[in-house]
């Protein structure tokens, strides 16, 4: 018979569910990359209301950015998620489902800017860094951890790193208090194979220091769905995902492909599809993202998104001329 | 170190190539399905131009289709395929890679309609049927083969097929003179691991009898592109794909993002961005295809696009009614 050829990696199977899966909607978070954080409050309420019904674990609200480096006048709410405005979309009573917060390591004034658990609706703190950065963001994790939040460690740009200083990196990030460690594909040039390898890796190290491993994948290539299943198969237990794939340039894991996968029955495709009918629709008249073939261009050449923004900006449709512009880059 | 997690089942690597790996551009084809073959003649001279500068092995022109089953005045030439229509185009001249059109197995006039090799610039038949219908479609297959031609089996609408049925349909496949059986994902609804475990069963029954597997994919799920490399992965080499996703419904694996993954230098990207800027963008201002909600509905539920596809025409977008609709089916 022909379906005995089972990846020996897998972990569960295609008809039951693995309790440990836990899905995070970073629709406004990554969102906030592309309209500067200027999202309606009625919009985030009803991803926040989806999200509920849909059975997601996490909703994430935006940045906690500091004030010092990004000016208020710039940006909209979801750039500094200050507790009243987290309190006026959510509301002061019990959340039906856990709110998380990202914080880019060194662009964020945590000691002022994060306050004790018990007096936010966060729960859980996603620290975003480079590299060169992780002795900071740990110090991030730390202090968050200490103030009794949930953690998150989201290791950026991974693709431009060599192998060895990933490796280091890692074993650092395993002898942190961090909860979950994020295989992150910034670029969206991961492809499943690479993807494949890396989960592998960073689940040997994070797994015997008892942490999980998450993955956040972007649709430069069409392969952030693709990537993320292939993460989950083998063991990658927290899975990033945007309803209508929103996010800054190719945009994300699409919340309903990923829904439409998993087999957890308290997870329900419905209200997804009722917001993207009602929320987004209305949003994409105004907001541009997802796959495009200049995203797919800085995909292929492992590069930065913005060179592709700049040039769908532009307005031009010289494909051929970008693609040369990237081969000299 | 991480990078030591291959597959075992893996053929090649990510750095060299496998020359055994085919490119089959069905742009005109599967896009005839669309818009009922009324491709312009410069269109479809700019697919070929593309196609031949780009390295790729083979250009489907259209369907090989039955005067008597479809009328001429409701289709485009690409329905029928006649000689005089394919050498306006194309040339007398010996072409810079190979043609090949698709014959319905029952609706293919074959004995009349499909000229000795000799007398005709197609150099393969690719054979379309159902699993009810696969004498049938071997007896076309043999004509085919026996008038000269390379010739393909495209087994379509499988993920409906009993495993038992499937492996039988195989076998007997596998005793016929065809040269290449293809992995068709008709509703774009197999994800990774099934597209894994199907192309290892195709590939152990035909490999022994000297055949060489092929994959056809399906974007419903943004899983096409995904699909035929997970395909390619482990061994199957013939690899349709279309420019800029044109086709049917969801549309195909986008041959942009396969050239981008393809290592063998004769492959070239460079002229297939150029025709998405020439003759796509155009086509696209008065044609629709491509990744949409309602046709990841119909691949989650594993239905035909037809629904999707009729649901679309209604402009509604009340997404959520059609999932329901799409459950009571």
């Amino acid at each position: 018979m022909l379906l005995h050829h089972r990846d020996d990696a897998a972990k569960g199977n295609l008809v039951e569910f693995r309790p440990d899966i836990k899905v995070l909607d970073c629709s406004v978070r990554d969102g906030s990359l592309v309209n500067n954080a200027r999202f309606e409050d009625g919009f985030v309420r009803a991803v926040y209301d989806a999200c509920a019904a849909a059975g997601v674990d996490y909703m994430e609200l935006g940045y906690k950015s500091s004030q010092r480096v990004f000016s208020v006048n710039d940006y909209g709410p979801w750039k500094f998620c200050k507790e009243d405005d987290l309190r006026r979309v959510i509301g002061d009573s019990p959340h039906a489902l856990k709110l998380s917060v990202m914080a880019d390591s060194h662009r964020t004034d945590y000691h002022t800017d994060i306050l004790p658990k018990d007096q936010s609706v966060i729960d859980m703190v996603r620290v975003a860094c480079y590299i060169h950065q992780i002795p900071g963001a740990l110090d991030l994790v730390r202090d968050a951890h200490d103030k009794g939040y949930e953690t998150t460690l989201n290791l950026m740009s991974i693709s431009r790193v060599s192998e060895r200083e990933l490796c280091d990196g890692l074993e650092v990030i395993a002898k942190s208090p961090v909860d979950v460690m994020y295989l992150v594909d910034s670029f969206g040039s991961l492809y499943p194979e690479t993807t494949r390898d890396l989960a592998m890796g960073y689940l040997e190290i994070m797994k015997s220091a008892g942490k999980e491993v998450g993955i956040h994948a972007h649709n430069n290539q069409q392969l952030a769905f693709a990537n993320t299943i292939q993460a989950l198969t083998i063991g990658v237990s927290y899975l990033d995902a945007t309803i209508y794939g929103l996010g800054r340039g190719a945009g994300n894991c699409p919340m309903e492909l990923l829904l439409g996968f998993l087999r957890n029955p308290k997870f329900d495709i419905r209200p997804i599809l009722n917001c993207i009918t009602n929320a987004f629709l209305p949003l994409r008249t105004t907001t541009e993202w997802g796959y495009d073939i200049p995203y797919m261009i800085t995909g292929q050449f492992n590069e930065h998104p913005r060179e592709a923004i700049k040039f769908l900006e532009s307005e031009s449709t010289d494909y051929l001329g970008f693609y040369k512009a990237m081969e000299d880059f």
